[in-house]
């Protein structure tokens, strides 16, 4: 019977890899650069060798693997192909069979890697209990994920929980890197925050700490900490669009709870208080229990989700 | 072996019922009076008396009956306990257990009326051939049900798909029924047409077919047709409301298809000329190509989606 079962997140620069058992702990971990030249032809073969030395490292037979689970950053649809990784340089490609092949047909699953992180949330991190969640990750961009009595809901197109461009904002003159206008990820990304700020900077003449020093999603919400009203003033936007979208997305697939993850989480859980507000004041009632948590595997939900990929 | 299912509609005044093959073949449908009073006591009662008089009508024995599903306006969770069904005077009840018991322990199975209308228009309706889609009723309410790979979103209270009372404006000031202000619903229902046009009607000076007669869903879209100026700009104001929230579901279950039913849809494909733009402006890249179509089930959406609950 198999015993281990990998877990793979590639990112632009770097692919973490896991070795887990079947139980979810975590045996080994490690990183190799992501070789995004001449279209990324390097990545997949550079992942089967990383995971066949560590094999042999380990004198782990390929019987004793359960398979390999994979988050890539693009639209992964149910049939393991994803379509369009430009970080990674990649356009169409069947990353489950490519992948299987190279290492001698071993069972392998791939994924979205924001919804790869939110099973990973899901199994052993922020949403532990829960079959029905949405994970968002709130970092350069805003990405999410959903999970649905367990598995990760994909959509037609591999496009299921792209909960950072939802339109929140009609009046939004700049464009948003997808190249509508008013995304949430505007708002309510790391960048979306300062922003946010810059703005308020421009348009306010209140003093505030924020304008001294560099501008940035953790300088504001320090300086929300440490009562600075103008900070307060860009928090509440953000939480005001925040709180808004995801009433929306509660009102649509009506999870148990929100595990918000990424960069600007590490501002605590007074991101809360500023989602909060929005949140109830717009969700159905339903919806209004809805909890909040915040994402505790940090860069490791990608690993981890994978590797519960396969054991599903 | 079974060749028979029952599919059960409970609305607020009568409870439409269907006997049907197990390939979907309606054989026989009829209606019964919903007796609401006493807290709707006699509701589920008056029900198995009914399946249970047509079974020896047509000499089908418990045998013969792959089981009954049930479709009731409510959450219902997956334990198929509807929790809160106003219109029927329900507050808590298991409608599987309650059924299944009077029927001699018949297999039940319970949904909410709209995610079970959404099963049957995926099974015999405008839904065919998708397993991924979202049904949006435009009657007196809007409500939604959304299917995910052949199978209802429940959300984790019953609260999935309440699409309805998604927050689409800020700046309403009337109350939805829900309590809530700037629900879809507000906008997008018959009664939301209604209330748009009257309110158009006052704030413009311009002539209108409007200006006589009655001022209803059905009128604005007859006016639409004719050409009337004044019906098309409430059309487009209709459009962009409901395009825009259409949108943001689309980001997040990234459906396959739209399926639009309701009294509203009677006005035909003309909808979709007002539904579309704000759709494309708004939608999430990955989903620019979902599809729209009408509802074909009419009334008996619900009966053939509460059998498709049990084939399944």
């Amino acid at each position: 019977m198999a015993k281990y079962v990998f877990g793979v997140d590639v990112g632009g620069t770097t692919v973490k890899l896991g070795l887990f058992d079947e139980s979810g702990t975590v045996l080994d971990k490690w990183e190799i650069p992501t070789r995004t030249e001449n279209g990324g032809v390097n990545i997949l073969p550079d992942i089967a060798a990383s995971i066949q030395s560590k094999m042999s490292e380990k004198a782990i037979t390929k019987e004793d693997v359960a398979g390999v689970g994979v988050g890539a950053p693009g639209p992964v649809d149910g049939n393991g192909v994803i379509h369009k990784a430009v970080n990674l340089g990649w356009s169409e490609m069947n990353l489950k069979k490519e992948l299987s092949t190279l290492l001698g047909d071993m069972r392998v699953k791939g994924g979205n890697d924001a919804n790869v992180a939110a099973l990973g949330e899901m199994w052993k991190g922020g949403g532990q209990g829960h079959e029905n969640l949405v994970a968002v990750t709130l970092g350069t961009g805003v990405g999410g994920g959903i999970i649905i009595n367990g598995k990760i809901m994909t959509g037609a197109t591999g496009s299921g929980g792209e909960i950072g461009h939802i339109h929140v904002e009609d009046e939004e003159t700049e464009a948003c890197g997808c190249g509508n206008y008013g995304c949430l990820e505007e708002y309510a990304s790391a960048t979306g925050i300062t922003r946010l700020a810059n703005r308020k900077l421009r348009e306010s003449d209140k003093d505030s700490v924020l304008r001294q020093g560099e501008v940035s999603a953790k300088t504001v919400f320090d300086a929300v900490k440490a009562g600075d009203e103008l900070a307060i003033e860009i928090a509440k936007q953000f939480g005001d669009y925040l709180g808004k979208g995801l009433a929306v997305v509660a009102g649509v697939v009506n999870p148990e709870i929100f595990v918000i993850g990424g960069g600007v989480s590490k501002a605590g859980e007074v991101l809360f208080d500023y989602i909060r507000p929005s949140f109830e004041k717009t969700v159905f009632h339903g919806c209004k229990d809805t909890q909040f948590a915040l994402a505790t595997l940090g860069n490791d939900a990608g690993i981890y989700g994978a590797a519960k990929m396969v054991l599903d």
